[in-house]
């Protein structure tokens, strides 16, 4: 592989990621990137977006791609750079990003842009449940006045991050039950030493927690649910991890006085360093 | 459901049953137990097996239900009772038993005999992970000069069984590692903090281990890998969880003095209480 | 025991204790809050403090009692309660606070005032360990751009709270080392699982790391260490738990831009209402 | 150090001993260990014991030196070998044994022998805790029909063996209670996770346990607290670590059918090479 890599706009990932790889030997080009001045790194900053495609074969953009579909993802400089003008001059070249759109996928198929999503590789999405578990347990310990020790959480869905999420919880001491539906789940509950609550049943149990996480994409704590919460006798904090729209009424909770936060993208927000360093495993990865 | 229940042979796994239904309420009628007088339990033992069935509609039986195909499995009872004649007069109830082999559920079949196989119960079968790990940690404890505590373990395979006994070895402190193939449990062997080895690098790492557990039932640990532990510095031990044939080439394990010991039905063996436990919820949940 | 209880100022511990302590039953009597209204709890604002003397015979007081000397601990109230009159007042009735200074506490026997001082309490000391470790752990993820799982942590120190942070963070997934100068420490350290470095060879492993604890109370981090820290090759991130002075040159360390983060109180700023039911198990054991 | 060191004498632990130090290229002589030819090892046995005393400064010899006071312990030799005769032939030299009773120190000085204890190193006898513990829980599993996972347990003493294996227990599982007397240790019983039981209370809590684990070394199961557990509900299994007499009357709990277990110096026993490794760290520091 050619050696040179560019970087076009991303998050603070993105620029720890340019980072890493000019420590490996890389040979690093940027455009789109004004927040870091990259000094003591071997990072060269094109002036011009144009030396950016002459110099690099394979170029590295935002998690995600675009946010709007019409300008790339680069909240580091003011001007704007067009997803298809990008697209047309990377003909013939790669571009690695994250969370492409279909429609931007097919434009890139028909300019010949060799086009990776980053967030379609598995083991790149299972690395990144430990930033997020870890950003969950920050979250909860900044909007609660108690410790996690010793306190009642509910893991509601028991997929990847609820998996990781109960664990590091009862790590720290917490009580920790987890829902699922499936009898196959509430055996696993069950073995890893959880309370089982099967989701029938959570109307009943729901009252007795200090802190609710949500990994669940479905309206999981509607309007019912949040009435059983506004009426128990203590605070409760409710964090959804779930992508949008998330799995809690957030007008209903606002109106009943619940606290709850959705807390999304958190490796990108409270572990960057660690979220460059999988991202660049995966990229070598890809690109050997 | 009619709260008498009918015990028909089975290991010792079927005799804590039999007490822990009868102190729940049931009515419990056995045949087939000598070893035990089930003093102080309200359960009565039928003097021929016609007794129990007439009394019982619900039978339970031994995990397997048969060895051989021709006896039913009672090892506590002299006199062998036929797995023909037993379905016979089994006509028109329900006997509940595991590992139950094809031909002889057809043959229940003609009889009209309803045939649950507790072993198809994919609940049961995650619980009896817990007791399996213990177990295989109780055998690496038994058969080791030296601690679980700093000792260097390796699983082969990452499947239910590997991924409770690598956090029970870690628990424990040792230093743990996991193979496996797929990119996804690699990720995964990561993200629980174990040493990721693609099996493909299996034989230039396998002379590091002081332990190590199989899962895997194929072949892995076959003459050109136990050439290699053959020639390493220091003692493994070997334990083989998988389900027969096993997966070490036990001949010449021995030929080359490695010591390897297959060790399966673990529930059974080392926790027949839990086990016990475990299939009486399975069987109320299979009679609600 | 008199159920009738004064609380007289103090900080948001205290006013979660109020709540506590009504909820139980007690009735409580406040002076020198004015933050919160104790909307829905049956707590009675004294108009003035006299009202409070009369009342009341157990006086519970800010954690410290008082900051300068002069005036009580009372944050949540503008005018200033002198310590001196209070004393005075308080004769035949028994104060309780937190790290009372010897002066005053002889003025208090003085004053015939039974004077109880909370931070004495060897468990309650204990306890506070708990959200302690917790706010160590929420300030290091709040202050670096990794996870703490897989990091690399030196603990400085293995008193209380040495070893239960350690324990955390090894449960978070980080790799953990720690100090100690005695050999029994050592081997105790070792019998964990931590990698264990004698305070004597502390220059020559401090560079490894990319979080320092320190939990000793007096200068270890000097203007040498941070030279070193200073030279390495990766950013480090100091968290000084040392009650004041605290064990680090903060001068220098802003000087040398390493992060170095002063952290005390902690248990009555992450987690108040933690620290508040401690108090109040404390408090019934003395009034028992 | 003059390189060459003697065994004489010793268990299996002192046999995996000179292997180690022969291994790390020791010149090791031995008298008095006819159960292993040392076949592949760089170990010198000696026909006469005379010849061991003229070759080696440093002898080593067992734990204990001796258990009678008139021989030696030296289970795999036939012969009888005399303390007495062996203090003056080691006059000049080092002697280095664990447990070596008062009178034969003084007989050692008056013959002008060095003698080191093993046992009285602080460090040895903290690293010890780790086998012990993994010890007791080996015995614990190889002793119930139930899984430790899941299980009660309850901890009689919180002391340094208490503490590690309430961790290790808590880790594979199982609900742990402790007891102590002391506030402080109660509190951290609290803090650590685990159900505190003030020895006061104990004979109200005991017929909920499982398995009772004693470490303290006087009659706490004395007959009014076997009758408790003679009469609970279900069985229960006692492992007394406590050193001699135990903590267990034992003949009581033979006649009221409880399983009681003493278990005694388990490093050696379930761990030789583990406690070797240590007592080779441990002669180390004492040699340099």
């Amino acid at each position: 592989m050619n050696s040179n890599i560019g970087i076009l706009g991303g998050d603070l990932r993105i620029i720890f990621l340019a980072k890493i790889l000019a420590k490996d030997g890389y040979n690093v080009y940027t455009y789109g990137i004004e927040k870091d001045d990259f000094i003591n790194y071997n990072i060269i900053k094109c002036k011009k977006i144009e030396e950016l495609y002459k110099l690099c074969d394979n170029i590295i953009s935002g998690i995600p791609f675009s946010k709007d579909g019409i300008y790339i993802n680069a909240p580091f400089i003011d001007k704007k750079i067009y997803v298809s003008s990008t697209l047309k001059e990377l003909s013939n070249r790669t571009l690695i990003a994250g969370a492409i759109k279909q429609d931007i996928k097919e434009e890139a198929y028909r300019n010949k842009v060799n086009i990776i999503d980053l967030m379609e590789d598995e083991s790149l999405t299972i690395m990144n449940v430990i930033p997020t578990v870890e950003g969950a347990i920050q979250i909860a310990m900044e909007n609660t006045a108690f410790t996690i020790n010793n306190s009642k959480c509910l893991v509601l869905g028991f997929g990847r991050i609820g998996k990781l999420l109960s664990r590091q919880l009862k790590n720290l001491g917490a009580n920790v039950s987890c829902t699922a539906r499936k009898e196959k789940d509430l055996a696993w509950i069950r073995a890893y030493g959880y309370k089982e609550i099967h989701i029938n049943n959570l109307n009943e149990n729901l009252n007795e927690y200090d802190i609710i996480f949500n990994t669940i994409p479905s309206l999981i704590l509607n309007n019912e649910r949040l009435k059983i919460l506004k009426n128990k006798n203590t605070d409760v904090t409710i964090i959804d991890l779930a992508s949008n729209p998330g799995g809690i009424d957030f007008v209903r909770a606002k109106e009943y006085n619940i606290k709850a936060i959705q807390s999304l993208g958190l490796p990108g927000k409270v572990a960057p360093i660690t979220a460059a360093k999988y991202i660049k495993e995966t990229l070598e990865k890809i690109l050997n």
